[in-house]
C-alpha cells in the first residue's frame, strides 16, 4: 500500500490493525557515465513497493537525497550532512509513530547511509519510541550477487546497473558501459588502506569516472534475478518483523546485579 | 532536465554554463477523502517537470514530506518538524552551491511548507550563498482561480481536485466528491478569528474531514488550464531569474550614513 | 498585574488562582524618518498594560527584540536571529508553566514576529504543555483600520504614527511626516510578486526610507480610538481564553480508525 | 542615546562615527517581599540609561529576563534557559555590528547572568567579532559597599533596596522591610560549604523568604550615593573603552615558537 | 574503586547497593615553564583516586580536557568549546544513572571548568536526573592554602607546584622554578579590573608566562600536606553525601501560594 | 612525546616545525567478565605512547569514554551520546589547528567509534581544517591477527585478552579466562542477519557474558606480537603522514565541467 496513493479513510483499517512502515531511502548522486543519478533512490523505491504491493504493508514515498558527499566532485551529485539527515529520518519516523507505527524497515540502497539509518534506529530503539532497522538490499542476497558478477563493485558496478536494466531501462546509457568499465576501476579495500588507516575520503580518489567493476556483465535478465531474490527477501523479513511481540523487539534489560 | 534521470556527464554543459535549480517540494498528508495523501508533492512535481522539460533547467527529485502537523490526527499524515525541514532543505540547497547553482526556485505545493521555505531562503540570501525564492503554485494565478472556482479551499478543494484530475486522474475517487465536500467544510478565515487571535492548530478544528470548498466544482478541463496556466508563470519566473545579473540579487547595503 | 512591579507574595492569589500571562513583543527596529525604533514594543506593552491594568491578569515585561533582518539597512535596527528568538520565547514561556500558568496571549506589535509566535504556540501546543496564542492588534480591529485610513501601510505608516502619537506623543517627529511619506512607498504587494513569487527579502527594497503609506492622516484622536478599540478586543479575548476550560484547549485526538 | 526613542535618521552620526553601544540586563525573579520582581532589569536600565545619557553613547532596550531558575520557587520568577539566554544575547550582540558596533558593555544587574555574559564576550572576543564586556553595578564601588551597609548581601538586601529606593520609590513596600529581614537570612557563603563543595541550587534552600541582609538599614539617601557613584564608574568604563583602539582589544596572538 | 580496572561481574555489588560515582576533570593546558601540561587532570585523577581507594567509593577515568581556551596562546594548550564540554559531561552523566547511580562528585582541578561543572550538575538537578555537584580541591583546604603560601596564585602557582611534586615529582622542571616566577606575575584581581569590568579574557594579558605566584615556595612536603588534607575532605564530603536520602537532594518545591 | 607530561615551552620546537597530532581514543565499557572496563583506552594510549615515544610525534591524553551504549546492560559501562561524541571530537581537534596542528591520527581500540571519527575526519577534510584520519589497531595486522587466533572475536575475545596481558597484566583476571570463553559466544555475523537486516542493537543480545571468541588462546608473548606489530604498523603511518605535502591531503577539486 503505496501511502501517496491512498487517500486518507482507506487508511483506516490499516491504522487499525496494524503497526508497520517501510520507509524506501536512496540517493541523487554520480553513479558512473551509464546511470542515472536517481540509481539510489530508484531501486529502493522499486523494491519497497514491490515488497508492499505483495504483503499489504505501507509504504512510505521515498527519501531522495541522503548523505553522499564523497560524489560531490561528480557533475550534479546531490546531499545533505550527515546531522541533517539523521534528524530528517528521526523526526520522520517518530511522527509515524502517531498513527500506531511501533517497527519501521528503512530500505536502503545507498552504502552511504547505513550507519546513519542505523543511528537513528538506535535512538529510536532506546527510548522505546519503535523498532527501526536498516535493509540494504544487496545485504540480503550476497551469494547470489557472488555467483553472478565477478566484480560486483561497491558502487555504480554491473550490480547496480543490472537492477536499473531491469527496473527502468530507458535511463541506462547502454553505448556508455565499456567507457564506464575503462574509465573507472576495480576496488580494492585493502589496497586503499595505508598501515590499516583509510585515507581517502572521496570516491574521486579511487576512480577516475566515480564508478567500480565491470559494467558489461550486467544484462536486464540478471537485473531481474536480482531484483526478484532481494524482492522476496524484503517480503520475508516484513514477514518476519510483523510477527514479532513488541515486547521481543524492546531493548534488554539491565544485567541484574544481584543474579550473578 | 530532470537531475535524478540524468548521469553526471550529461551534466557537464549545465555545470559549466547554468546557475539555476528548481527543487520541488510539497508533503504527504491527508487530503480529504477524494485526494491522495501525496497530492501537494504530486502537484510540485509535475509542474516542476513540466517547466524544466520546457525550458532546460535543472529539476532535483521532489521532497515529499514536509511541514503537517496541523493534519496529523487524519490517518497517515506524514510530517518532520519545522527546524528539522528548514535544516535539510538548507543543506541540500547549500550543497548545490558546489556545482555552480547561485539561484533556486522552491517549486511548492504546499501552505505548510511556505514561511519555512522563505526563512531558508532568507538565510541564504543574507549571507550570500544563493538567491532561493519560494513560488507556491496558486499565488501565480489568483485571478483564473477566482475566476473557475466559487470556492477555491486553502486545502484539498477543488483547486488541488482538479489539478490531481489532470495529473492523475486515476488517484481521485470521482465517487466521493460529494462526501468530500458535505463532509467539510466552507473555510472563512475571519469567522475562524476570536477578537483578532487565531486560536486553531490543526485543520481537524475547522473541517471534520479535513478538507475545505466545493470539490464537486473540479474538472480535468480546469485542470488542465490550472495546469497549463501556472507553468507559463513559472517558466516565465525561470527565465526572469536567469536574466538577473547574480549582483542584483545580492542583499542592499547598509544605507550609507554620511550620505543622509 | 505588571510582574515587573509586584514582590512575590503579591502575586500568591494569582498563582494561586489564575492559569493565564500576557507577554508583550514586539521589536526594535528603523519605523522610518518620524517614529521612533521601540514602536513595536511600546505599542505592544502599552496595550498588554492597559488590558490587564483593566481585568486583572499577569503581564510580564515586554521582549523588545524580535525578528527583524529585514530592517537591518537602516540605522540602529536591531534583531536576533529567527531559531534564537523561538527558543527564548519557548523557554521563557516553558518557564512560566511551574507556576501554574496554562494559557498564554503573546501581545505582538511586528509582523516579523507572527510566524515565530506561532511555531513556538504549536510547540507548546503539541505537547501539552501550554496553550499559546499569537495576537497581532491591528489583526483584531481591521474594520476600524479600513474605515480611518486609506493607505495603513504595513508598516511605520499612519496606523503605528497615530498609535504612537496616543501612547508616546513626544517620540514622534511631527516634522517629518511629510518627509516620512514622500520618501516612502505605497506598498502593493501584488505589484511586488514577480509571477507569483515573493522575491524581496529586505524594506528597502520596497521603500527607500523604510516606511509605507501616508503619515500625514495620523493623529492622536485616531491613536485613541485605535489604542482603546484594539484593547477592548484584548480584554475580550483574555476573557474568552480564561473561560475556556483546559481541556477544550488540548489538541483533538487521532481520528478513531475504527469508527470511520 | 536611547535606542528605542531614536528614529533612524537620528542615528547618522552615531553610526558615522562611533562603535560602542550598551546593552542593560537584568532578569524579572523575586526579590522578596518588598522589591519588586522587576529589580535587576530596572537597576541595568537606570543605570545605563543615566550613563549614556551623560556620555551620548547608545543604549538599547534593556533585556528583562534572564537565568535565574534558582528562584523559580518564589511565585512569578522568571527564567530563560542558559544555553537560550547566552544565543539570545549573542545573536542580538552580533547583529549590532552590522551597524558598526565593535565594542559592546553589557551593564548587568543580576549575578545569575554574569558567567552567561562572560561566556558570550568570549565567544565574539574569540572570533574577533567585537570586544563585549560585562559590568556588574555593585562590583565596581564594593568600597562603598561595604562603607555604607554592614550586610549588604547579595541579593535583595539593602544595597538593591536603597537602589529601588532612588530609582522608582513607589514600587518598594516600605512596610515590609523588617519583614524582608526577619524571614530572611545573613548569607555566609563559606558556611554553606561542605568539605568545600556548594551543595545549594536554589535561593530558597539558604533563605526563607528568597532574600540576604539587613532590608531596614537601606535609605533612598543611600541609593542615591550608590546610583551616583556607580553611574560614574560606568561613564568612565565607556569612556576608557571607547578610546581604545580596536587592536588593543583583539586577542593576543600566539605565542612566537621561535622566539622562545 | 576505579572503574577502568574493574571487569563489569566486580562491579554487581556495587550496582546492587549503592549509588555514588565519582568523575575527575582536568585539563590540558600550560601550567607554565616548569609544570607538566596534565596538571590540572593528574591532580584531581590523584586526588579522586585515593578518596575512592579508602572508602570503596566508584571513580571513573578522568576527563583530560576542558574549558582552557584562555591559555590558548601557550604551546600545546587543548581545549573544547564550553557547549562542548558541558554536552559531554552531561551526556556521560546522565549514562552513569542508567547503573542506579543518583549521585556525582565531580572531582576537579581546574578553575575553568567550575561553572560548566555547575551549570550541568544544575541541569541534572531541575530535572531530577540526579545530584552532581563540583568539588574543586583548592576550596575545600582554603586555611591550610593561607597558612602554607604567601602567594597560592590562580594558576601554575606554589599550591600546583607543591601538589605535582607530590604526586609525580619527576614531571617538576626544579630548575625552572625562578623563572616561573621572575617570567609571570603575581595576580591582583581587583587591580585587573577597569571601573569594576574585567577586561581579561586570556591569562597571556595578566602574565608573560603564564603562571602566578611565587612557584619557589613549593616543597613536596607543602604538596604531601595539601593531597592529605583534601584527600580528607573528599573523603567526608563522599560519605556525607552517601549519607543523604535522596529525597533531601531533590529541589524544593513551589512555595505553596495558599500558605502565605 | 606525551603532551600532558611536557611544559609549555619544551614545546617550541614542535609548534615551530611540526604539524602532527596523535589522539589515542577507547572506551569505559564492559569486556566480559576477565577484561577490565578500560581495555580499549588501555590498548589505545599504550599504542600512541609506544609510537610515538619512538618517533617524537605528539600524543595527548587519550579520550576515556566513546560511543557505547550498546554495552549498558552490563554493569559500568560509560557512554556518551554519539552526537556529543563527534562534537567533542571535532572540537579538540579544530584547537589543536590553533597550534599548528594540520594533520590527526585517531588512535582507536573501540570499533563503536570507528564511524564517528571517520564523519569527524571527513568534517575538517571537507572544509580543509585539517586532515585526520581513524586507525583502528587491529585493522593495521589482519594477516597476524588471523594467524595467531581461530576466534579473535570483535570484542572482549583472544585478540583484546593478549593486548592486556602484554600491556597491563595485573589487570587480566586469568582464572576467568574459560568463564569467558563458555559464558559468552562464538560470533557469526552472517548468522545473525535476518534476510540480510541488522537486528539486533546490543551486545548483550548476541553474547551472555558480553565477549565473544576463545579467550583461552591468549598469551602474554601473543600480546607483545600483537603489539609490537601493530606500533610498527602506526609508526609507519605516521611517518608516511608526515611525509605528505598537505596540499596532497586536501579534497580534491570539482571536475572540470569543460574538460569532459
Amino acid at each position: 500500500m503505496f501511502l501517496p496513493h491512498q487517500s486518507w479513510p482507506d487508511l483506516a483499517d490499516y491504522v487499525a490493525d496494524e503497526s508497520l512502515a517501510v520507509v524506501p531511502l536512496g540517493s541523487t548522486e554520480q553513479h558512473g557515465p551509464h546511470l542515472p543519478e536517481g540509481t539510489d533512490y530508484l531501486i529502493a523505491e522499486a523494491l519497497a513497493r514491490a515488497a508492499t504491493d505483495r504483503t499489504g504493508y505501507l509504504c512510505t514515498p521515498p527519501i531522495p537525497v541522503g548523505v553522499s558527499s564523497h560524489h560531490r566532485q561528480f557533475h550534479g551529485t546531490m546531499w545533505v550532512d550527515p546531522p541533517v539527515f539523521r534528524d530528517y529520518v528521526e523526526s520522520l519516523s517518530r511522527n509515524l509513530t502517531y498513527h500506531g507505527i511501533d517497527r519501521i524497515v528503512y530500505v536502503n540502497a545507498h552504502g552511504g547511509n547505513v550507519q546513519h539509518l542505523r543511528e537513528v534506529g538506535r535512538r529510536l530503539h532506546e527510548d522505546e519510541t519503535a523498532f527501526a532497522i536498516e535493509w540494504m538490499w544487496d545485504e540480503s542476497i550476497p551469494g547470489l550477487i557472488e555467483e553472478v558478477f565477478e566484480t560486483p563493485g561497491p558502487h555504480g558496478g554491473p550490480k547496480e546497473t543490472a537492477m536499473i536494466m531491469h527496473i527502468a531501462a530507458e535511463l541506462v546509457r547502454e553505448d556508455r558501459l565499456e567507457d564506464a568499465r575503462d574509465g573507472g576501476a576495480i576496488f580494492d579495500y585493502e589496497a586503499e588502506l595505508v598501515h590499516g588507516a583509510r585515507i581517502f575520503y572521496d570516491a574521486i580518489e579511487n576512480s577516475p569516472n566515480g564508478v567500480f567493476g565491470d559494467q558489461t556483465d550486467a544484462t536486464p535478465e540478471i537485473g531481474e534475478r536480482l531484483f526478484e531474490a532481494a524482492t522476496e527477501q524484503l517480503v520475508a523479513l516484513l514477514e518476519w518483523l510483523d510477527d514479532q511481540p513488541f515486547s521481543d523487539l524492546v531493548a534488554s534489560p539491565h544485567v541484574d546485579p544481584r543474579s550473578t
